[in-house]
């Protein structure tokens, strides 16, 4: 991986970073194994017993919420003979009794008793195989290593930005699942530039300004003052207005962006959808984007929130799951309330297919990145160097 | 393969076992390409240049009733350019004509005639690669080995258990294919302990016993008293009513087990549905349970009997064929028939599929055997590795 | 490979040679990327921006017509960041706009304007990558090697003998797309002989002789005579009557062969479907066979032309694309147009993949090639190795 790891700065990854199963598998080791994954949403964790499931390559990790109110996550297979303990994505239970031999484990992974195992089996000896789990805001993460890296400055700075938006007292209202013939870092760059928008997204760029983005080092006084406006109005609710981004190149960021005039949401016709959701009032509160790397992006408006989830199929293959936040008493068309992220993201991923199978092919050479407008591009595959390398480092 | 050969008694096997290509290319190597396979019935070979075909791995094999009534294997792999030369699965020739290029082969193998090849063609040189065959008791088996194991001691367990059900006489009624999306080991742990029937096998548990499989060292006055009965009801019909269990290790297992009171055969009501096979006169012989690894599990009612045939495609599927047999002339409902084993088959592969997402998954790690109910998976693991293993000693 | 290298003059290849995906790596490095490929008919880029595009292992080239009349072949592999740039098979554009993001190419593949790149970015720097390509008689063929092989005596052998038919300024009235599950040295293997067509090929042998095509050497004085008188009557129309037969082990061969009697053309009813093609005027020109390695096969009668070009998926799987074409303004029942050609063209991809089943499989061995018709598999098989080892050599 020497060849990755001196590519040339401002040039996109060789070849191999994208298509060799070999770097797949460090990908998976180093990188979605060894970081934080946002993994689902506390709006789906409302009671005790209540799971959710995230697979992580061939991963699946469970998470619950425990008798005693708080979040646990554990691997998804039988202490016994490695069963899965779950059959459904998502659901309620008692405890999980795994189908194959019916071992019983508590919400908290610890296994309450084992039929036929003799007399001298130690039943405190076994449980589902613990992973740490934390929650934000109402999103919930996990991370598969022992000893994962620091969650606080994260939740630090998502939590006075997104906790407003109530998404833990949300329900979600649309789902939608994809299945992408794409690395999973073609996704990503995709996600982390907006050179595209103008040809690609009419649906996006409604609501959104052209420039502004992270990676984006264009000027532009209308936007500027655009930006200036909203920051006082947003501060006068008590929202900070000040980013965070990728701070000392870590894993996440987290931005307030106003909308184009006249658009108080990201909707075909820039008007709310739904009531404002948790504490917000005011319908105008801009698009708070987040981006947490490797597997999350998601965007926040008043009325309805949106998130991407990022899943790693094989080194050519993605699944995408895509949930709209409501309010939870909300009443809304599941249409329009879809309507531009799901054109969005639909576009977006044949644009990731369409590159995946060039930079696959034989023709392909690393490309120079635009320093005006892919600059976050760089700085992914910075992160992304970095992860690979430092866990290589540390082996 | 050290870390397999050294695995800890009592445990599941690493999950490598499971998943690595390269152990399912030794797996097809040292046991499918060396142990005597379970090919199919007699019953479909009733007449000379009757075929079947039966798939091991990428290989294929015809088995065919020659001109001399014996029965014949050969590759199915003309020695020409390498086409198959069968079309069907199985049917009815007076020769195998390959399809390509008409070269044209005795039912025993030997090339007859092949045109256009010149007048140096030594036709006497060329034959359809042979496959050793046995047949005992109605169920035919081959083995890929140049040096095959032993098959008579299996012949002289079988035949006079297996014989007087007339499997040799019968007709195939019912046939059912599966893919299933798990390594063949899974299917064959699964087949080798009655630990997970209670939880999973409603239909099968009607006519069957909790207790009294291979494996399970629960005691029971009732199932004791049951055995004792049923035992002195066969040895007056003359049936031996010994089990024959994996002598010194060795590879099958014939035993004839009693049925639930009230039961006379594995069905829904525990009525027999067709009159007893071959020359068995009594309906209820209790079912005499086969197993030969590594693919093949059977019972025999007296009105029926049920065959399993597992056939490994790639180190994460198997298919298998299932089929059901009565007497050459009964008359039976074929949902009626099937419906016991149809069942709990399809009732296993899940099971399986579950269980072999989560040994392909990270959290997996090998886990403890039950000592009480699965001594059977112990002893499978054991004859597994030592084919492994000694195999490459003796490479 | 060295196996390879040293198989035995007169037999198939080894197994490897079929299913190795290594030695399918070398096939795409060694034989499609360093050889003449064909890619389609200059009846298809008949204006200015008018493109197809052809598939090579994980490549992708684009063929087009260029604003001075030229044809240009680029890599479809964007010089930003990889993507595509065409979303079509073929079509007409000004200029290929990257979908991605707006980079525009000129026809000839040079970068004409990359938005948003910055005041330092050097336009004229970046390119899509070029591909050598060249025009013979109304056939496209590309190169993906820096130094390609000659290309000059195909198109002098193919011109005059071709050129008549007028396939530059012919239609597509017919296109058929196949996958077949067959390495694509199985589908070569199948073009080179016509062992199996008297008994496989019903439609095809109405028309054609048993005899006469390269590597048989049967004599056969009723084909003798045939052939004799009708090069005769080709030589009073201009018609090149001599064969060019893989000169000196080269990649090519062009023949024109007779028609059984009555048969004026490779239909079913021997009957001509629409009027001779390009400057041709006699409705019998027997069918001019043409064969280039590794990917194209291809007949011509008088009034219409049948093109087959293989695209190599993996190691098992081969695409094929037939085209049938007619003079521009004919009208054709394309059911009839197509008749033969399909049939044959089917019944050969199930013989491949029965042929290929069978070399997958563990009772493979090489086979004795026919010396009475068989003699263009080997001297394919020489080509084969010589360019596979060849390349060796130079590496």
């Amino acid at each position: 991986m020497s060849d990755l790891l001196t590519r040339s700065p401002g040039w996109s990854l060789p070849q191999a970073a994208y298509t060799d199963p070999d770097l797949y598998d460090a990908d998976l080791d180093r990188v979605f194994a060894a970081h934080w994954l946002f993994a689902g949403h506390t709006a789906e964790l409302d009671a005790p017993g209540r799971y959710l499931t995230v697979d992580v390559g061939r991963d699946r990790v469970i998470v619950v919420r425990g008798e005693d109110g708080a979040v646990h996550a554990h691997h998804d297979v039988c202490a016994h003979r490695g069963s899965r303990v779950t059959a459904e994505p998502r659901g309620r239970v008692k405890a999980f009794v795994c189908p194959y031999h019916q071992w019983v484990y508590g919400l908290d992974g610890t296994l309450r008793s084992a039929r036929l195992m003799g007399d001298c089996f130690a039943t405190a000896s076994y449980r589902l195989a613990p992973v740490a789990v934390r929650e934000t805001a109402g999103l919930v993460f996990v991370c598969l290593a022992d000893d994962p890296p620091a969650f606080e400055p994260f939740a630090a700075a998502l939590e006075p930005r997104l906790g407003p938006h109530g998404l833990a007292d949300a329900r979600i209202a649309v789902r939608h699942h994809y299945r992408v013939a794409a690395n999973w870092k073609t996704l990503v760059e995709n996600n982390r530039e907006c050179y595209h928008c103008a040809g690609s997204h009419p649906e996006f760029s409604l609501s959104n300004f052209d420039v502004g983005v992270h990676g984006d080092v264009r000027t532009n006084p209308r936007y500027d003052r655009a930006l200036a406006d909203a920051r006082a109005h947003w501060s006068a609710q008590g929202l900070p207005a000040e980013d965070v981004s990728f701070p000392g190149g870590d894993w996440y960021r987290i931005a307030r962006l106003p909308l184009r005039e006249g658009y108080v949401s990201e909707t075909l016709d820039g008007q709310p959808l739904a009531p404002p959701m948790g504490t917000l009032s005011d319908p105008d509160v801009g698009s708070l984007r987040m981006v947490s790397l490797p597997n999350m992006w998601g965007h926040a408006n008043a009325d309805y929130a949106m998130t991407t989830r990022l899943t790693p199929v094989d080194v050519a293959t993605t699944d995408v799951e895509l949930c709209f936040l409501v309010a939870r008493d909300a009443v809304v068309d599941e249409d329009d309330l879809a309507a531009v992220w799901r054109a969005t993201s639909e576009q977006d991923w044949e644009l990731c297919e369409r590159n995946y199978a060039g930079i696959a092919s034989r023709g392909y050479r690393p490309g120079p990145l635009s320093p005006v407008v892919e600059a976050s591009v760089e700085s992914f595959l910075d992160w992304y160097l970095d992860a690979l390398g430092g866990a290589a480092r540390a082996a």
